[in-house]
């Protein structure tokens, strides 16, 4: 299998000056993330403090990234990594069933605003998962909940489905679906997730689900959920001023690692951790 | 006197991004630095990893960072710092007899590359000094040497012509020069500052100079020597993820506190010290 020297995933400008820096050393980069690289970038209505661009759209910044990592030949792969695992000398990076593998990981995912609901921290790996296509054979012939917040999710459910004798789909985005016929939509709030030594139901405002299983897909995920073992302090990846995190080869950089969430503080750290990764490379060749 | 709320040092991208974030903040800004902004940046050949900006030249990015900071109505006030003092609630910032105060100070001044003469530091404030118009009263009637490296050095060397009973300058800079006809000029490379308690001579490569005081006027100055008691680290600025340093209401950012040496690396550093300045003067306030 190729294996890259980094991985970058996320497509904000801390992965994107990543990526940058790491194509004009020479390194063999590949880039996770979304065509439209930030939804809160292409959403700013003006940006005053990116140095050499005054009173920009953010739209209008997006295009001067896309210039820039388009004229270095720079290519976004939209794929979801769903766990990034330490292997000693690299990492594998799974995307669902997929895997790939790089010496070297950025993570440059940006800040996920929404709390973890109560429970779900406390039943990850007994009956909460963030990979329903990884987890789906653990729940052959059982119940499965899906907490859904995109359209991957759906397709994700509609996996499952084949196998779990009954799937329930907590809608959480708007716009039409796609469910197969045997998965019962869920139009409610998830409030709790409860249960004893393992999941047991979804508590929600208006009701409650007797179920085995749970999973909650949205478009990130938290950090230490991606990567186990990822050291945080204060609900941010800790790095030190080289953007190390306490796993040798992984760096962070940009909105994850902590305030103030700006564009080109973010910048600048994908810059560091992607020059600190070239020389983590060059000293373990 | 007005007390500025934040006095920046330095016009490279880190004290430029500091300016532009203290600004948008409404803060009263004062920015030292030189109206070309950075050497450094205007000799760039290429610059291909300042994200937004592909394949542009030093000067081209230089004018981007113009246009952004003259759209913002921010000057540039081209004195030059020699000391910062900590002075409990506000920073004394002296152009030679002149002060100025600010409420926060932020160092953006680069990296001096060349080190220290042999002897420099060990007699500093015993006949070494940065400013020869501040310490000209001390050398009344005695024998000064100027190690200069510019235009302005030339004309502290005029100034202490007319109190010192001898002036040696060792003209380190090319092309001409305006010095009165009482004062020495020496075409020599120094080598050592040498005494026992206080400053007695410089050796240079071919000679020696018999001396009571010694000064050295560069570009720049030696952050510890810039601010007492400032804290330094393998020759940096030490500084947290914050850019705070060892001294209250003091930040740095960009080149001084560290590799790696690079233009949006350095502008991000100047946001966060600018946005921590903001946010130190409310809490103060």
């Amino acid at each position: 299998m190729e294996r890259f020297d980094i991985a970058i995933i996320g497509t904000g400008p801390a992965g994107l000056e990543a990526a940058i820096n790491g194509k004009i050393r020479n390194k063999n980069i590949i880039l996770f993330g979304n065509s439209d690289f930030s939804n809160k970038l292409i959403k700013a209505p003006k940006i005053n403090n990116y140095l050499g661009f005054n009173d920009i759209s953010g739209i209008e910044l997006k295009e001067k990234f896309q210039q820039h990592i388009e004229a270095m030949d720079i290519k976004i792969n939209n794929e979801r990594i769903n766990a990034v695992y330490a292997m000693g000398d690299y990492f594998a990076l799974m995307v669902n069933e997929k895997t790939y593998e790089a010496k070297t990981v950025i993570l440059a995912i940006g800040m996920e605003a929404a709390k973890p609901l109560k429970g779900e921290e406390e039943f990850l790996g007994r009956g909460v998962g963030y990979c329903a296509t990884c987890d789906a054979p653990l729940y052959k012939g059982k119940v499965v909940t899906i907490i859904g917040y995109n359209k991957e999710a759906e397709e994700e459910a509609n996996f499952v489905s084949e196998l779990a004798s009954k799937v329930y789909y907590i809608k959480m985005d708007k716009g039409d679906s796609s469910l197969n016929e045997n998965i019962k939509v869920i139009n409610d709030k998830p409030v709790e997730i409860s249960g004893e030594s393992e999941v047991k139901s979804v508590v929600m405002k208006n009701g409650t689900i007797e179920t085995d299983g749970v999973f909650i897909l949205k478009d990130s995920i938290a950090p230490n959920h991606l990567v186990p073992g990822l050291e945080l302090e204060d609900g941010h990846i800790k790095v030190n001023r080289a953007m190390e995190t306490n796993i040798e080869g992984l760096y962070a950089a940009g909105d994850c690692i902590g305030k103030p969430y700006q564009y080109i503080k973010a910048a600048g750290e994908g810059q560091v951790a992607s020059l600190k990764a070239v020389e983590y490379l060059s000293k373990t060749k």
